[in-house]
């Protein structure tokens, strides 16, 4: 029986998810594999901490820098995280011949240029399934199962921790900042959860998922990024009386020499199956020119969705280790002397439709004010709901818009935010919603 | 430019549709395969009808035979169906030491096994991703991106014409014998309908699901199976009344040594994601212990959705024929010596809710006669409710049961249908619902 030997770095949440499943489930994966994985090296700064798995004498270590060294090694699995030791270990086993697993889409997504041709020198794999989406297959279905489809759109929830907060906020009427504590509390956001509710985490995410359906290379600094944390309640539930759910979408789409690709709060109609996808639930949807619409939905997030993920590619590379067959797939699924520059749009320039809520003075002329300056731009109003006479201060009017430009529709609220007819900032966010051109 | 040379054998809906994509996207397919695909020879009985596609001279020929014993061919597409000729051919195919993609599942279902044995001594591939749930990518879900989870559990909606038709009456509250006509009439539906509507389709489908997520050689005739054709307006209008939506699911679940495995219209909550899965859409639910749930969800029919998962296996195969590595992953995702004979259990033996309506007589003492039967079983009512008097003839009695086994459900209603207080056999139907326990 072969032996296929493996180095792991950093043994948390997910590290530890994966030396538990290669251990646990040792004999299934062999009955499947027809040979046998080996964790030859498990290294983190904390050996002390009991992970609940019983790790043979000397497994265990410090040094990760030994494990990556190790000449008896095969596969490494990166699950350090971070862009900085995480890089520099990845890179030295990239040169030592070593296969990598990861699941760190911060560095993919800000350096994976850099590592897929360093690969692809080297003649090595480096895998990276449980990057996104946690559990779902979405990097085997983009690479592999979709290979026959020229992909035109993918639509995205997946970041578990902002889904989480949004579902918060929408069953139970609470402010962002009571929803985030809960969050925290509950172990679904971090103590700092900026890189997830800002949007960058998505946005990492969307990076990847866009170099391997449109075969292009990495860009992730064009992607418009706006988070969750200016979502209220008030907003959820204007968009329910319209029919829509908010959800953190990662948006892409093809346009004929670049693509859409933007991380926002969205509105998306209740007919729309990810306006489903609750709680910390992750689900991506993938329009191909064959298949329509196929979507994946799944646990995101977590040690042991994430690190079947990991085990998932550890398989996929022994077996391609198991036929000499390393380098079966490009790392980005195209060919590398393929990879096309695409450039990612401004999001000025893009078109869509727009919630814009404004906390409007109460007096006369101010929704025909408001509503010429957005006509002198071209912006077309679709529906107009002012709620009546409040005793004090503003009140909301709720403007949804036809296809209008972003460029036009942010000068338009500059220029009304100028006036002294609007209290606080108007309130924007955008909506995808297919049939809401139907009557334009 | 290394080149894969592809013979089709049948061009209708689907083998039209793997012609169409591997003509169009030519060069998309090369950009990520680093090879060429060429379509060497498609065979069919009818070479007369245009297909919409351009085929160069000589490709387009009548004989079948020639294809699968021309030696310039590496890859046969064994698009013709059924389990006759579509199994000379293939095994034909198999003995020349070409590698085979089908959607054929009836044929798998029936002779996986004999095709397994053939393939693996020969050392050619068979794929199959296109026989079950259609683009989904169901098979290598389970048989690749899975391969770290123990799988105890499938639920899914795989006969695209049956959940179209249950929609239908869902929606409008026509009869079976209206909706399967109108399937009929908009091509949802074939002419005879039964391998759909009786539900053995979908048992095909799940009889391979099986063997890939337990390691167990194929078994189908053991998989109960009950189709659509009694599903009545009334009985999704009760289960609506309970929060249920009646679906043709395909059920499994390991047990101790054995697997449940089912095919039935089953009541699922309005909480489950399958109960939003519509029209002519197919979904699959998998449990795994490492993932929990993960679902895929798209269209399990069509020529181009169908056309895309042959392309996605005859690029799987092409990367393999490039790097040497055929049979990287054994047929049913277990190695051959590890397939073990694991049992169905026989449907009387499962426990599970139930949903059964009696046309009961409108006299006194019915009710108590009926509950006391179903008692003495050792069946408790969970809930009941009778409908008013009417006025003429007998009044629905509806019930939801506890937990019950099969057998004593059926023993029950056969002795209730055996006295004079009911009109028509009672109506059955099973109910899945994993918070359906909460208060027993």
């Amino acid at each position: 029986m072969k032996e296929i030997r493996i180095g792991l770095l950093g043994c948390g949440t997910v590290g530890t998810g994966a030396a538990r499943i290669l251990t646990e489930h040792a004999d299934l994966i062999e009955s499947r594999l027809g040979a046998g994985l080996t964790l030859k090296h498990v290294a983190d700064i904390d050996t002390e901490t009991d992970r609940g798995i019983r790790f043979g004498a000397g497994v265990f270590i410090n040094d990760a820098w030994q494990v990556v060294d190790d000449p008896d090694i095969d596969i490494i699995l990166e699950m350090i995280g971070g862009k900085t030791l995480a890089r520099d270990l990845m890179m030295r086993a990239i040169e030592n011949g070593k296969h990598v697993v990861t699941a760190n889409k911060a560095l993919l997504a800000s350096h994976g240029n850099e590592i897929l041709g360093a690969a692809s020198r080297r003649g090595v794999e480096v895998a990276y399934e449980a990057s996104v989406g946690g559990c779902m297959p979405i990097i085997k279905t983009l690479r592999e199962s979709l290979v026959g489809n020229r992909i035109s759109a993918m639509t995205g929830i997946l970041n578990g921790t902002c889904n989480y907060i949004l579902s918060r906020i929408t069953d139970e009427g609470i402010a962002f900042e009571t929803a985030l504590a809960q969050a925290q509390a509950e172990g679904f956001a971090e103590a700092d959860p900026s890189l997830d509710v800002d949007g960058l985490d998505t946005a990492h995410k969307l990076a990847i998922l866009n170099a391997l359906a449109y075969g292009m290379a990495i860009n992730l600094d064009d992607i418009a990024v706006e988070g969750i944390s200016s979502i209220t309640p008030m907003d959820i539930a204007f968009a329910r009386q319209f029919g829509y759910r908010i959800k953190l979408l990662a948006i892409s789409k093809l346009r004929e020499d670049a693509v859409e690709a933007r991380i926002h709060p969205t509105m998306i109609p209740f007919s729309n199956p990810l306006s489903n996808v609750n709680a910390n639930l992750n689900a991506v949807t993938v329009t191909g020119d064959a298949v329509g619409d196929v979507m994946l939905y799944g646990y995101g997030a977590g040690m042991l969705p994430t690190a079947s993920a990991v085990v998932g590619d550890v398989v996929d590379i022994a077996r391609n280790l198991l036929s000499n067959a390393a380098g079966r797939i490009p790392l980005f699924g195209c060919q590398p002397d393929r990879i096309r520059n695409i450039s990612v749009m401004p999001l000025d320039e893009i078109t869509m439709h727009y919630y814009i809520r404004f906390a409007a003075m109460d007096r006369p002329g101010v929704l025909s004010k408001i509503s010429g300056i957005l006509g002198n731009r071209g912006i077309s109003i679709k529906s107009v709901q002012q709620k009546g006479r409040q005793s004090e201060g503003a009140v909301p009017i709720v403007m949804m818009t036809h296809q209008a430009r972003e460029a036009d529709v942010k000068a338009a609220l500059s220029e009304i935010s100028a006036l002294d007819i609007v209290g606080v900032p108007p309130v924007l966010i955008r909506i995808e919603d297919e049939n809401g051109d139907e009557e334009s």
